[in-house]
């Protein structure tokens, strides 16, 4: 496999990197960059995904997204158990080049979430003026209906990446 | 000021963190949890932005978006310098509660980057077939025609946040 760092470019000046055309993404110190993946055509966003050099690297030469799990310390490529695999259509990198946005297409069910959804922010947190008062617990809601697969049938007895 | 964690909830179970009605998020090892800051009613993502506890709550108790800058190290209400504002319209939370998707309306231009532009992400990739080949550079073009403001003037001598 090519070394994936040599194709993006060095970070030299601050100018460059937030005017210039050059796509120099900075990886943190655990060597990964924050990717918000959301639906092509304005839909929903999917999920927030960490890359390291090489996912973002096979990410763009197949048009496959790839990931770091951090939970699992290896490389990932969306979709190999699940078959919801996603079609990068856009690239789209911040002011300071620090983190993506991916626009894709998601094969099968569209779904992207491991606990079923179709998005992994399926749930909104209830605001109420109580959140200045200091004391009422803070309540979620969901915002889908179902879940759009069963993981159990899907993942099996695959451990699961949530950590707590 | 109130402590902020004593109103998250504690992370007991995955079955809770993943499928329950308690908010209790995960901050990272330095403390942070990732917010993805859209536009209320559908609109662009605006930024990726940084909370500590004390930000999270503040922004709950406020209805302000506040942040941890971690190139200043400091707690940062948006639109301090600037005046835009970012007002709270809904809070999602992914499946690991370690992420965030803010909806913000934002006072005045609507701006939300530093280097003047609308959104942060108004660069994106040149996507195409050589990036399986591995020799040409990679060329962002951008997506946005023109600053909303002129940064100068609105920060003056204020340090620029991006690093190198």
């Amino acid at each position: 496999m090519r070394v994936a760092a040599s194709r993006f470019a060095a970070r030299e000046t601050v100018e460059q990197v937030e005017e210039g055309f050059a796509f120099a993404p900075k990886f943190d110190t655990a060597g990964l960059i924050s990717v918000i993946v959301m639906e092509a055509g304005g839909g929903d966003v999917l999920m927030l995904g960490q890359m390291n050099a090489q996912a973002l690297e096979l990410t763009l030469s197949t048009g496959e997204m790839h990931y770091w799990s951090r939970s699992r310390q290896a490389l990932w490529r969306k979709g190999q158990t699940s078959g919801l695999v996603q079609r990068l259509v856009e690239l789209r990198v911040d002011d300071d080049q620090d983190a993506l946005i991916a626009s894709v297409t998601v094969a099968g069910s569209g779904a992207s979430c491991h606990v079923g959804y179709h998005s992994c922010f399926y749930r909104a947190l209830v605001l109420d003026p109580s959140h200045g008062e200091g004391e009422r617990p803070m309540r979620l809601r969901f915002t889908e209906d179902a879940k759009i697969f069963d993981p159990v049938a899907v993942y099996g007895d695959l451990p699961n990446p949530t950590q707590l």
